[in-house]
């Protein structure tokens, strides 16, 4: 007994069920009452003039911070995969959080609709207009304003780059507790206001539990200044929660304080083939044991989705040339000390390969190795752009019984279908997954929409785990959500942003 | 350099500043207008007749789930320091969602006023009703739904004891990421209801990471379903981090999912005495570098506290016995291995006392002596009870340039007056203070409030880190949050409850 006892034990546990059906009997109960509408200019809102134009450059301090001409507007205009598109003629650029407030006070007066940009890094079209709303970029408030070395709580504004502040932080011993693929061009505020995910979300979880507080502009310019940098505050309700996640459409995130976390400074990377996705589960709850506190990550990929990237991609190389598997994990610890990521990494390997959970793997001996590792996993994305004109991306939250499931359903819906591409990988110890299609053209969506959100709706997922709804998934919200749900919703977009001139036909459903 | 630097440069860390004078300029800039008045029932909420006692009744089930009679009323009508007391006449006592939702209809249509109870351990009166108010206990509610062993997460009725719960998920291997001394009384509905803290918060976070759904009913009797497992969501407005912390005054929570998380195999305690409040200070980084994701509880006691419980508690130990020092650290590493936090405990304490932080000190050698060491942290409310006829609780959140200053300045203030004692401790890893002081009689409030209110908000602190508002403090929710926060709040209070009928007199001021 002893240690052996908690592995063995756990393995028993890969077949225990899920929540019983009692406890659902409500959700899901009835098949929602879905509608995808196509998205018209609402009439109420007013038609930018040169009036206008001319009074909301002056409130964000001249022509400096303006963008008006046709080529510049392009980037602001559309998404970075070039899938969503708008055709604004104007964006703002302020300075300061008195700007931003300015602007909106104005805009909600003249019923001018506003888009909030970051990064523009997202990934359901939710910073890009849809026609002609006048488009905010917190680009310019990219002013990191205070850091508490003892706390390890930073106080910055909205604009700053995420790769930006977590090297700031990173400096003086601290990273931020957010890592993504965007990290590079996307910003904190647009992270938070996105609730953007990653792959350390496994050991730092939510930004809810990070971001500690916040300054945000409400629909009619308001500013609410709940800016602490306190890790309890049980004083009245949790305002900030709410606009975490909101993709700005109850406010405009201007500044934020969130509580970095001490650098490890020591990690291991390994990554395992699996015969079986019923192997890939079982090394989770393994991991989850023997690396406890110091598992960091834990990335699935499927084995199409690894030979996509192989194919397409040059920088990327075979961690295990001359083999193909069904299944990859890629395991990552994490700690103060090198002793204790060695130690546990190699128990946790070693009776991985004894359970015969994994057939084949490897572990990093050096940084290059690590960054070889992870460059597989990060390219994923991109093999899947390489592989097809058109490209069709699910980030879906489902229960473990059917994480793998909708992959191999979603191969049987388009077998047959002339060069497509179908894979999954994913964000596994958060039970997200990432299923993309790539084929020769768009018109197979047909056959994926709505059928991937019922299938998930179904299996009590959710249609979107971190990429948000924006204006490509807002018609679903009821697969995932009740009626009750969204009709309370509705009540506190109508509270924040009484004139609904924040990010319009985003997030809540057109109809 | 190497591992060394990390340390040598944290020392010169704890010089630096917090947060710039710039980003704090909105809040705190005027004096909050706050008001205490005397509450007064409120004559829209109707009187209960011996109709809606029949009726509401026949909602439960039955007589067997009311309680009426005098005596056995007394526990529901009074907290459990017998400082807040109420006159309800009625206790329900319903065994589902369905009955509470028509239990809280039944009540919104006949404007009859609800106070919602768990285990009723608060320290701000928040479960306890001020007049008449009809009390709903959760106890009856305390079914576990199910349990998931591979992701950990539980689903529970609202009204399972903490205790319970964990010894529940123990079995399986699990914890719930909550722990707090009132484990054996307090419900798992109230602990998120009101936001609970704890000694582990500094390894788990807070509860709006880990609590994944719930089922709430809101002040029409509606319910709403939000009993997700999944642990990334991103389709819509988070209403569930709304109704945490709510205590109560926004919607009954019935059933919730809770992340539970791997049960460390391994820990170790250390107890130090220090010198300087400078050198607990120092303790807190050196902490977090040696020690990492290990670190699962940092708690600070003062001196004084600690001699109030060597004095009046006979089962508390000395852990130096013969000497006296200022200030105690207690710190706590756990792991899934031994080796883990052996090794990095025992290099975390040589260090501690090689930088001259720590003058003397104990490390566990088994189970019993770490039960001593947290028995004596655990003690200290007791102790302070035992000391004088009244006693004066607050739970503050401070910067920790401000942290200990509270305490001397509180002594200072106090000075010269008979027989009172003035002691803190707290979760020093949070910011989290607890200033406790007793006194002969209770003539010593007109001293201390809201002078300590004032200075926390001075010094830019929450006046309630973890223990709420209730009924105690609402009336100073603007010493913590600003103007337009509030407003935000009352509409918010206006959309889920739009009869006010919640949990009435608390949490928002009564004026």
């Amino acid at each position: 007994m002893g240690k052996a006892a908690g592995w063995l034990g756990m393995r028993c546990l890969t077949l225990s069920t899920g929540p019983k059906a009692g406890a659902w009997r409500r959700w899901m109960s009835v098949t929602p009452n879905v509608r995808k509408v196509e998205p018209k200019r609402d009439a109420r809102y007013g038609a930018l003039t040169d009036a206008h134009a001319g009074a909301l450059e002056q409130l964000v301090g001249g022509s400096a911070n303006v963008i008006t001409d046709e080529e510049h507007l392009k980037a602001y205009n559309s998404c970075w995969m070039n899938k969503f598109h708008g055709q604004s003629k104007l964006v703002l650029r302020p300075r300061s959080t008195e700007q931003v407030s300015a602007v909106v006070a104005y805009c909600n007066e003249h019923r001018l609709a506003l888009v909030p940009q970051g990064g523009n890094t997202g990934l359901v079209g939710g910073s890009v207009p849809l026609f002609d709303e006048i488009i905010l970029s917190l680009g310019k408030m990219d002013k990191i304003e205070s850091f508490d070395d003892i706390s390890g709580v930073a106080v910055t504004q909205a604009g700053v780059v995420l790769e930006t502040l977590d090297t700031f932080v990173g400096e003086r011993g601290y990273r931020v507790p957010l890592d993504l693929g965007a990290k590079g061009s996307c910003q904190i505020g647009g992270n938070v206001a996105t609730h953007a995910g990653g792959s350390r979300f496994v050991k730092y979880g939510s930004l809810r539990n990070s971001v500690l507080g916040m300054e945000v502009v409400t629909g009619d310019g308001t500013v609410i200044d709940s800016l602490k940098v306190l890790k309890k505050d049980n004083t009245g309700y949790d305002l900030k929660s709410l606009f975490i996640g909101s993709e700005g459409t109850l406010g405009i995130i201007t500044q934020l304080s969130i509580a970095c976390v001490k650098r490890p400074h020591a990690s291991q990377v390994a990554l395992f083939a699996c015969e079986s996705f019923d192997s890939v589960k079982k090394v989770l709850p393994l991991a989850r044991t023997r690396l406890g506190e110091t598992l960091s990550a834990i990335e699935f990929m499927d084995g199409a989705a690894v030979q996509l990237a192989l194919k397409h991609l040059h920088h990327v190389e075979d961690p295990m040339p001359g083999e193909q598997h069904p299944f990859y994990v890629l395991v990552e610890a994490e700690s103060a000390e090198n002793f204790v990521v060695e130690q546990l990494m190699d128990r946790f390997v070693t009776e991985a390969f004894e359970a015969g959970l994994a057939v084949n793997g490897v572990m990093s001996q050096n940084d290059d190795q690590k960054h070889k590792m992870w460059a597989l996993r990060e390219s994923l994305p991109e093999a899947v752009q390489k592989s097809g004109n058109a490209t069709f991306k699910y980030d879906v939250s489902l229960p473990m019984d059917a994480f793998y499931a909708l992959v191999e359903d979603t191969r049987s819906r388009v077998r047959g279908q002339e060069g497509v591409h179908c894979v999954g990988w994913g964000h596994i110890g958060d039970g997200n997954l990432h299923l993309n299609l790539s084929a020769p053209s768009k018109g197979l969506s047909e056959l994926l929409e709505p059928w991937v959100y019922e299938w998930v709706s179904k299996h009590r997922g959710s249609i979107s785990a971190e990429h948000g709804l924006g204006q490509m998934k807002n018609h679903g919200i009821l697969y995932s959500r009740t009626a009750p749900e969204l009709a309370l919703m509705r009540q506190l977009k109508q509270v924040f942003d009484p004139n609904a001139i924040l990010n319009p036909y985003k997030m809540l459903p057109l109809v």
